[in-house]
């Protein structure tokens, strides 16, 4: 593993995307949501999924010639076509959109058809939060999952975001409705560890703990069996539906490797309502209570989601941030290309 | 059990409505509640838990003499103060206040703090779907569920229920954010059947299958473990925040059981502003790639949530409403209170 200063990183990967076609001021934003996911510890949807992005731009998935365009609107609810482009850069913008929208209308929804992945799904609901907004906000993706009681893939495991502005820092859940994230898999078998419950399917049909069987089969297990199963297809059809865009069905259809994605962003601007002190108050009592639980002997930390993230990337930025160096030679090798 | 034509349960609720002293308009909406959420299979929500709300009424747990009062609002967004009336009547006035919203600002929020238990969550995303608009709705409970890795139970297990309206069918999931609920626990003690995953701790602190074993403990299992765990106290500060009410940690320390619910209500007019013939396309692609699976041999029957709700319906309308005999009892006995 190497350790990377957080600044020789961000102006690596903006050179990088410069060299691919970006022009710098994008180059100089995607640049920081790969670091910064990376310096905040989520580090599967950090830098190592930068080389991944760039061939996404090389061959023309995601696509630089095209800037996203408003196509309905209704009071606090706008459509918007990102035609292809940059998923991170248009969920930006969708989420500032929703933001701003929701100091007029209260509650806004801005949804997105034919973006691109988006990488960490809860950095717009961070950057939601840090405007002083909740937000909800969910993706689809390709066919990865396996409904319940199926064995082919006809589900995404779509992210779900909830978030929630507090002044002692944020709460915000960013989880997957399956039980792993594939990226978990694999970083399992590289340390050549078991998982802690079953997350998937043998060969034999059998719920597996062994990451490396899971992978074969391609049959993760949704979280809660049925009950992530179910989310998942209502969180795919409300992203289809409310975009006007693709469906998992649509995307895993297309031609090109998980594109066109919809996605949606609602702000809600609960402080615009209510007394600020009156809402902190109230926010840190359930906060407390919860840390206060009694910890099971040996048990996991007794945490509220999001409480590491500031901690982490303070000691990222002290000691540099982790990048495997297989990922760093693949980002010397683009900028080596002719 | 006994099978009650559904007419005669609606009149015998009603009838036993008025005697405890609920007005004939608001006897009438009451009884079709809990009526049908047996009529339509959810019997755990239905008229099981109606001699409970007669005993609500009694110990003014649930309060007659008072109504719902606006308390804040800006643009699709309200605050409602629901005054500890009865849940299932102020959740549907404020999923039609939403709806009804929606239709103007394309997405609304009706919060209401000091309500008291909905029932059946999924009836007012049903509502919401009847009406043509999707809709994102959740509760706080009392604390009845240890956070992950956490002994002591001190989040509730907050359902949320996410619907999408459709010609054929609308798709509702409703799901709590625990793996089972209570209720299923009991019914398989007095089935003497073990759960098919496991749902708890045994007083010896190990996950286990055996809902005997978990009703002793009271440590359910949040579904997806520490994915449940999150989610529940995301929607809790949610609930609390957006209606400025209790969160799980103040309806537990408040001195009346289980009062003064906050619970949150989102209408989205999505097909006010897309084109219905297009929407109804993308939805029913997406289902019937679903319904089209590969079924594991043996396994759970693959379904869109929601999708049987009809059928049950028209079964119990055929014949008779499944009620226990010990609950039909019960009401009978309050019949002859003098």
């Amino acid at each position: 593993m190497l350790y990377i200063p957080f600044d020789d990183l961000v102006r690596t990967l903006e050179a990088a995307l410069e060299k691919a076609g970006v022009d710098a001021s994008r180059a100089a934003r995607l640049s920081d949501v790969f670091a910064r996911n990376s310096l905040e510890g989520v580090y599967s949807h950090g830098v190592n999924r930068f080389p991944r992005f760039l061939f996404c731009i090389r061959e023309g998935i995601v696509r630089l010639d095209t800037t996203p365009e408003r196509v309905a609107s209704l009071g606090g609810m706008e459509v918007w076509d990102g035609r292809f482009g940059p998923g991170p850069l248009i969920a930006e913008d969708a989420m500032a959109r929703a933001v701003e929208l929701s100091r007029t209308h209260g509650i806004a929804c801005v949804s997105v058809r034919n973006s691109s992945h988006w990488m960490r799904a809860g950095r717009y609901g961070r950057q939601a939060a840090q405007a002083g907004m909740a937000a909800i906000l969910f993706t689809n993706t390709t066919a990865n999952m396996p409904a319940w009681g199926a064995e082919d893939p006809r589900l995404g495991n779509n992210p779900i975001v909830l978030a929630v502005p507090r002044s002692k820092g944020p709460v915000v859940v960013d989880t997957a409705m399956s039980q792993f994230a594939y990226g978990k898999l694999e970083v399992a078998v590289q340390n050549g560890q078991m998982l802690p419950f079953d997350g998937g399917y043998d060969e034999e049909g059998r719920l597996t703990r062994d990451p490396k069987a899971i992978l074969k089969t391609r049959r993760i297990l949704p979280a809660g069996y049925w009950k992530g199963s179910a989310m998942s297809l209502a969180l795919d059809l409300l992203a289809g539906a409310l975009s006007m865009g693709r469906t998992v069905c649509a995307v895993t259809r297309a031609p090109e490797d998980e594109a066109g994605l919809s996605q949606v962003f609602i702000a809600i601007n609960f402080r615009g309502l209510l007394p600020a002190e009156q809402v902190d108050r109230l926010l840190d009592e359930a906060v407390e209570f919860l840390l206060s639980s009694k910890p099971v002997p040996g048990g996991a930390p007794i945490r509220y989601p999001g409480q590491d993230v500031e901690r982490t990337a303070a000691r990222n930025l002290e000691r540099g941030v982790p990048v495997a160096e297989e990922t760093w030679e693949k980002i010397q090798a683009h900028m080596q290309r002719p």
